[in-house]
């Protein structure tokens, strides 16, 4: 699998990303997920894939021909990041018309999603996820951040300390947080990492990483963290039994010969 | 959906789970998902539920007919623990049987999994898991919990403190971190919840409690340990960019006419 976050915030915008990919538990390999279209002054723009890796491919190498040929319609010629995200949809439906079919046949779903990202001239930064479908929801002031791949495990952090106003250092912050407690739970999501952020109306990467176990912050992160949260749990106290209401809607299940009861 | 977890640890057990059923957003109600088996003296057996509420009510059902009739084979006449989780995986497979086709001549998938777990006269306390297809795996002292349903946003907690000497009170405490992780990120997931802890040898429940919003106890895990993140989160310095790698495996566009490269 793979997880990828973005979140498109006041300041800015931040993509993590990992390297991952599975095919089984036995054929694991690194590729990256995060693809970058940037002319200095007029656009960035991030693309991230998360599901069948050939699909994905599959969809970032048209985007690349297409972006290889003056004057094509491209992620280059599109005037708003909705072209974009629409571009990108189009291009989904374009293989799913040729794969989708094959793949069925062995029993393979057609299984793909995508993060956009990004700011075009005089817009505003903006973040779309893209479905499998083709169709896609762009991010919003309340809810500011798009998670794909394994994104549950990641959530909580993220649901907790992000929003708008959180700055971009906080943010790729979290999204190494939330990065951390997804590798720690899921084989299959793991590094190298991708770390980009851009800072809104710059028009050019702010910062690109990339993170593997001799990063000393990332290291640092998975270690603190780790020990925070053991003496964060330590600290609460342990159920104080005698206040609660003893239990009563559990379905007991009466001995043979005995009525059924409730409690 | 639904979020049930138990942990089998030196002291006894804990299981914990919500009551949140929903057949997609708009019709959601609150089912107990937790199924007592208790003769003291002799045995307990907790059996929990995930996933289709008709296909888990069903297995349940059968599982207490047969428990109404004297000398039914049934789980109060089963040796072992083995045996019981056998059972329960013969049940869903005559579920499945009566079930899998109607519904999937509707486009619904059999699912349903269910955590087994209890102790029988002088056996240990045992745990298991049963799948949808009837088969079934057992915890061990190196993976010592089993979690069904929505189990990701609650798994990074668990999986950081729990191991088979925590006690019974910090395991308590640790379910109920991980369920409010869970119902924090996804709406489907409920109160009340019901909680019970088997004492080791005692073969009588040692506590079964109910706990809805009212509770004390876990509106204080809610507020204190989202405020204890937060001060986590800001105690965990900001990156320091100055000395990380300058990235350079993200997938870089050219622009056209420009050669591709690398960095």
């Amino acid at each position: 699998m793979t997880y990828c976050v973005a979140m498109c915030l006041d300041e800015g915008i931040v993509c993590l990303s990992d390297s991952r990919t599975n095919a089984g538990v036995d054929h694991i390999n690194t590729f990256r997920k995060m693809t970058l279209f940037e002319r200095p002054g007029d656009r960035v723009v991030v693309l991230m894939g998360a599901g069948n890796l050939a699909i994905t491919q599959a969809v970032v190498n048209l985007l690349r021909e297409h972006a290889s040929v003056q004057d094509h319609e491209s992620v280059w010629s599109a005037a708003t990041m909705f072209e974009c995200a629409r571009m990108v949809g189009d291009t989904v439906r374009k293989v799913y018309q040729r794969d989708a079919g094959p793949l069925k046949e062995f029993g393979v779903d057609f299984n793909a999603s995508f993060i956009l990202c990004g700011q075009i001239e005089s817009e505003p930064p903006r973040l779309f996820q893209i479905y499998a479908a083709g169709n896609f929801i762009e991010a919003s002031e309340d809810t500011p951040y798009f998670q794909i791949g394994e994104s549950k495990y990641g959530k909580p952090i993220i649901d907790r300390v992000v929003t708008s106003a959180t700055s971009l250092d906080e943010a790729a912050k979290c999204a190494l947080i939330s990065m951390d407690s997804t590798i720690r739970s899921n084989l299959s999501v793991g590094l190298p990492l991708d770390l980009l952020i851009y800072r809104r109306n710059e028009l050019k990467v702010a910062r690109h990483v990339s993170i593997d176990w001799d990063n000393h912050y990332f290291d640092m992160v998975h270690k603190q963290l780790g020990a925070s949260l053991r003496r964060v749990f330590s600290a609460l106290p342990d159920p104080d039994w005698a206040n609660w209401a003893q239990g009563h809607a559990v379905q007991r299940v009466p001995l043979p010969g005995q009525a059924a009861k409730g409690g």
